[in-house]
């Protein structure tokens, strides 16, 4: 018997008219489909493909043994992801050598800061996986803001909010265009940065992008009310433009 | 009679099975469909969606006055460029106004480096314009190395094979992950940069990627031999992994 394939499958930004022709025969053909989630929620991921999974389909929720209760500099954070990884990734090969195909859900692209890598990692070499790319989160953000990210000649620096503020300051201050991913509990920290750095005023923000429930606005004009987990921040570059 | 859409169709990196959903069915009901293209070539945008145009449809390809005969630095270069956007963005328009929807073909993503985006400032306001984000080149070319690009706090910096050496070789050596676009008749001065900053061994060089002439390779070992036209070198960031 041939070993069944894990495919990595981006789910693009979050509208899924915006996944990819082969994502989603993949997932409408699907007979496992796997995704990481928060114990005691649905999961973003899962969330996007509501309706999409065949019936009959036998889901896998992948659960976070920690998020945020622990600091990732702690090597127990380290320590307790990879063990969860190691277990999750078993499972996927099982039902690779069990001869049967496994669609592992991705939002955004899952070479770009996704949770898939950890498992890709573990089980290339060991079972057939492909990484289907997608739309990043990214995308789906600058163009909700309905202005080109990047002209001409224009530096583009991607930045996530979990670096220290003087390197995000540093950062921000010597680029053209900026995009700054993991907000969460850093959000206070990336607006000092941008102040510091000067973009400040010319920040947007995008809530939930290409979401039903997507808010874009100027940071200055929200800073007060966003939902930092699922936002990203972008500065536009200005580039040379005939 | 209301007015036509005018839709940035973003087609990926170059396999239609990774265009959108959304982008393969407005593509497949299209009456109008244009594209950018040097004159006496097909067009790589019009290339990737071979077989797809519905029969009857109207084409309006849009001939490049110049592309590298002239320096970007020279006026007589955004003189001519501009004159040729005025004009194209006027016959959509005049689509528009007809009442018909246009689709507005794009290689990678329209708002990331792409040529839509000067068409696209010239319409908005004027004529109901929709942009279709769709998956970069970028994302292409590292899925197609399989390795992950961004890994916990990696700083990812895009940078123009067209800007300066010692800018380029600067950037370079202060970034976790790297990524270089139009690489062109630029590509020696981009390999001396990577020599600079110490990246060239790192560094990846994928040609055609997401299309059946992909080629991936390491830069120490295809230096002589690549086709910087469409290519696009990328070094992966090293970050933290559980």
């Amino acid at each position: 018997m041939s070993m069944g394939t894990i495919y990595g499958l981006g789910l693009g930004p979050g509208d899924p008219d915006l996944m990819s022709v082969k994502a989603d025969r993949l997932l409408r053909g699907a007979r496992h489909v796997a995704y990481f989630r928060k114990p005691g929620r649905s999961g973003q991921a899962r969330k996007i493909v509501n309706g999409m999974i065949p019936e009959g389909a036998v889901e896998f929720p992948m659960e976070y043994p920690v998020t945020t209760e622990i600091p990732v500099t702690d090597p127990q954070y380290n320590a307790l992801l990879a063990e969860f990884y190691e277990a999750a990734a078993a499972h996927l090969r099982s039902l690779s050598e069990a001869g049967e195909d496994v669609v592992v859900l991705c939002e955004g692209d899952p070479f770009f800061y996704g949770s898939f890598m950890h498992l890709y990692t573990r089980l290339r070499g060991l079972a057939p996986v492909e990484v289907v790319p997608a739309i990043t989160g990214m995308s789906g953000a600058w163009s909700a803001t309905g202005d080109p990210i990047t002209w001409g000649d224009d530096i583009l620096t991607v930045l996530t909010g979990t670096l220290p503020e003087d390197v995000l300051a540093r950062r921000m201050a010597d680029t053209d265009a900026l995009v700054v991913m993991k907000l969460g509990r850093n959000f206070d920290k990336v607006v000092r940065a941008l102040k510091t750095a000067g973009l400040y005023d010319r920040a947007w923000i995008v809530e939930y992008a290409q979401m039903p429930n997507q808010r874009v606005s100027k940071l200055s004009e929200n800073d007060s009310d966003v939902t930092p987990y699922f936002s990203i921040i972008l500065v536009h570059g200005q580039g040379r433009r005939p």
